[in-house]
């Protein structure tokens, strides 16, 4: 058998005399692509043979050679590079492609009918959608035979350039869209609005419960209100919508659910068992969403009822699951989701941590948004110094904010271990309020409402059972894979707060393993980024459902080991002060 | 590598250690099947292994063995048998299938989704359309993890049984739909009328003319018609129509494009390109057809804008590509088709007849219907004698009186070869018409109308012209491949006047080639039973596309032998009377 030698990459190979260099190529890894499924029409595939320029799809191997792949014929790469953590390349093969077809005008001799001219040009048996085979014979012969394609798998879905493609976030309270080029891999804008949904319900279950009591009309209803979402932010994009050919989409198990109209009801109950972990590629024109009408559209694989797309988002953008050291993965949040594993095994547990970080049922949190608070420090003059998004008087504190400020109350010592206030240590700023004692953060000459902005015993409380739940999730992980927290190489910090909190606060409460700052990376909104990495690589679409096949869930809601666990993080930092060896007490 | 031997089938193959006892039958091509795609679900692949029964597909073969594959794991066979030619057996296997699954119901250790459980259990990465997405959770909770679903290709359709599929003939003048039983391959009710398209136009030219005069709007009204036409059929079934779940269509090129709503226009012009040869698989919904809405919905592929899927239907229909003899197949019609060949090669090409033996541009002439002369004899006496359908009074003549008529006008020498009345022949019956000599073939006082049926020289030249095309046609033919008639085993007649006409008569005027009558075969419409067969059998949908993929096409528009062809047999019998021996002049 002939030897191919690719010198530049180093690799060879041997292959069946007679077959096609592009084969033996893709054989080698050395990756070449061809558009045009080999047929020499995309002229993507050129390299050197003996100094002479071919195609590799349409060269036979009859004996030994070297080859040489020019750069102009290597794949296209998007490089992913995020501040802290490691670069890594990705091969730009988007799941729509677009390219120019060069047909020969039929005559009596060949007389093909246009589908098998268009079939037989692309050496593929591709199938076509009504609306394309009805505008087929008009626009081949308007463009002369030359028209452009997409083609999404085997079909082709227009008679056009698609450009673009949407990478959509939804998540239970803010939706992002980003739209991508997809031949550069850029992200050329990004929209964000609420979740319209929150008119049914804040947070998932009580969306879930909304569909329940309202039956098929709140299903419809859920459903109408995040399409209407959706086109809204594309609408912002200024863009021909017939140019947005492909949209990929990170989520929460429900939110996923609620996207296609599905009943999310069994989610809430014992055992847990969503309609769909991966509910396969549907069409925009079939939801509703105004783009391209066959654009094709996924959902980024759950993996559980309460482990969605959105927690694999993170994991593919960390990159986690093709890395040789173990690592952990936290995605914050309402719920909470723990990753734990390496190139090998990936395990997983999910908690209901609360809103609390999120500025829900705490008196004086809000948002992360314009006004809020979101570095708060206490000096030895007792002194509150804080930063406020915007620069404007403060209405509150959000999440960031509150890990600053439990772990600052009790560094100074202002709370206890327990979460309870030590009035003597500041008599001024500590108060005795409606329910129960209060610090005053910010008094009411300085806030923007003109009320006192507190901090009070229930909202610590509130805080500690989510610290506490976050926790004891990571603890149990550890526990029921066998590991300790200084196994692990990375944490990386998704999700809400993400790129916001003070890791060494976040260790003083309790809430993150007290392990080196420095081995904490921030990934930043993973569902958004992992979104736009499947829309961009259909390798990477499909290492997304080989993370959710890979993924071992534990069911925590079960685990009495969770609940010991919890009751025992419900101190500052913890019941066992030996897990915080660098939190001085 | 183990020896598998199936014993009463007599065949044996080699397979490697492990194999499953299915994979073994399969590469042996002893019939036996699975349709659950060998999870051991469907329980069809029952065989006996040393008189022990066992499913095929859970067996792995570790020693050589000998099986038994009971009657029951056969596959069901459908039985083609049509009056004069031979029997042929066709595996029933339709394109949708339909059987119960039993799920396990899911838990806090099993807690997959709903797809991902129906899935493990088929052992295939089925797909969901929406809508059966939307109702699964419920279903499968609703039918206590007991659903029965439906299958067409990896996509699941319904969650329910599919009982029927619906085999379908357009033709230009008549519709004709079976309603067909896919578990016994049953034709259980048929229905047919008029074309309702034909309010737009007579014939083919005409309907293009008319979507090409109203362009758009033109076409979407030709297709609702279509639509219309084949849902008012479907309703005389009475079927609950959600138990209806495929279609297969036969028609000429230009009634799947109406059909399908494409633009035909391009098939009235040199080089007569159709859209689509096989325009693939579209579902009811898209089309408006009221049945199960993901019904699979298919074509039997065409070859060229005058050869469509109708006569691909017809080869199917004879077998004439499967077999070794060469043999001929003739559709006649407004467009008349010929087919030459066997199972290694099949040739064709098509001619513009004139609707002549339809009952148009004749006189007297009218379709098969109640009232029309089917068959004339003139006596000795001069006597016409005639049958008519219905028994009544008659108000024409319809193609096979047609034929009669011409031929014993010539036999009896009342017409000579050109087709000229020889008046003194008969005076009485002969007389001087408005335009040229005619024959009274019925009196005024016998006719329905209480007018004369008779018969002009205008007319027979009408006729002479239909002939000459369709006998030039089979000329020209046979001469672009080399072959004799006399090479011809069988002639298969299929098409309008089909089962009807005098195969004798149509030799003596020349319109039939003068081979010995016993190798004529009437095989009915081939269009409407080649649609029923490729519904019914998925192996039998793709001989259908290998056929029109093997099928060489000869443009006889521009061929000037032909146009020699037509004006030598624009005589009675022929110029060359040598081509017609039998014929005695």
């Amino acid at each position: 058998m002939p030897l191919v030698k690719f010198i530049d990459e180093g690799k060879e190979i041997k292959v069946k005399r007679g077959e096609t260099l592009l084969n033996a190529a893709i054989a080698a890894d050395v990756g070449l692509v061809s558009e045009c499924g080999g047929r020499g029409i995309c002229k993507r595939c050129r390299v050197k043979v003996n100094g002479e320029e071919v195609l590799a799809c349409q060269t036979r191997v009859e004996r030994d050679i070297e080859v040489e792949v020019p750069e102009k014929s290597k794949p296209k790469i998007l490089k992913i590079l995020e501040k802290g953590y490691e670069e890594y390349r990705v091969e730009l093969n988007p799941i729509v492609k677009s390219f120019p077809l060069q047909l020969k005008a039929p005559n009596l001799e060949d007389n093909l009918a246009d589908t098998e001219r268009v079939r037989r040009a692309l050496g593929r048996q591709v199938k076509f959608p009504l609306d394309t085979l009805r505008c087929l014979a008009s626009e081949l012969r308007k463009k002369n035979w030359n028209p452009d394609i997409s083609l999404f798998e085997d079909e082709v879905i227009a008679l056009k350039n698609v450009d673009y493609g949407i990478a959509l976030d939804v998540g239970t309270t803010t939706v992002v869209a980003s739209l991508v080029d997809l031949k550069s891999g850029k992200t050329v804008k990004t929209a964000s609005s609420i979740n319209k949904q929150i008119s049914c319900g804040e947070d998932i279950l009580s969306r879930i419960m909304y569909s329940e009591e309202n039956g098929e009309e709140g299903i419809k209803t859920l459903q109408r209100l995040i399409i209407e979402n959706t086109n809204s932010l594309i609408s912002e994009f200024e863009v021909d919508r017939k140019r947005v050919g492909c949209m990929a989409i990170g989520g929460n198990t429900t939110m996923g659910h609620l996207f296609l109209g599905l009943d999310s009801k069994y989610i809430r109950y014992e055992p847990y068992i969503p309609t769909a972990n991966d509910p396969g590629i549907h069409r925009a024109k079939d939801l509703g969403v105004d783009i391209l009408p066959n654009s094709p559209l996924f959902f980024l694989p759950n993996r559980a009822g309460y482990f969605g797309g959105d927690v694999v988002g993170d994991i593919l953008t960390s990159d986690m699951h093709r890395r040789e050291e173990i690592s952990m993965l936290i995605d914050t949040g309402t719920n909470g989701e723990i990753v734990l594993g390496n190139r090998d095994w990936l395990a997983c547990c999910a908690c209901s941590a609360g809103p609390a970080f999120e500025g829900g049922e705490v008196a004086c949190g809000v948002r992360a948004m314009r006004g809020a608070i979101e570095r708060i420090k206490i000096g030895r003059d007792s002194k509150v110094r804080y930063k406020v998004i915007g620069d404007v008087k403060p209405i509150g504190i959000c999440g960031s904010g509150l890990i600053d400020l439990m772990a600052e109350l009790f560094i100074n010592k202002l709370v206890g271990r327990r979460g309870e206030f030590i009035t003597e240590a500041d008599p001024e700023r500590i108060r005795e309020g409606e329910e129960g004692k209060e610090y005053i953060a910010v008094p009411r000459e300085k806030s923007a409402s003109g009320k006192d902005i507190f901090f009070s015993e229930a909202d610590i409380k509130n805080l500690l059972r989510t610290k506490a739940a976050m926790y004891a999730a990571t603890r149990t992980l550890l526990r029921n894979t066998g590991f300790m927290i200084d196994d692990v190489e990375k944490i990386y910090i998704a999700g809400g707060f993400g790129n916001y909190i003070n890791i060494r606060n976040a260790i003083i409460i309790g809430l993150l393993p007290d392990i080196d700052v420095e081995k904490y990376i921030f990934i930043g909104n993973g569902s958004a980024q992992g979104a736009k990495l499947c829309l961009l690589s259909d390798g990477k679409r499909k290492e997304s459902a080989e993370i959710a096949k890979k993924l071992a869930y534990i069911e925590l809601s079960v685990a009495n080991e969770f609940f010991d666990e919890f009751n025992s993080a419900m101190f500052i930092p913890h019941t066992d002060i030996e897990l915080f060896p660098s939190v001085v007490i």
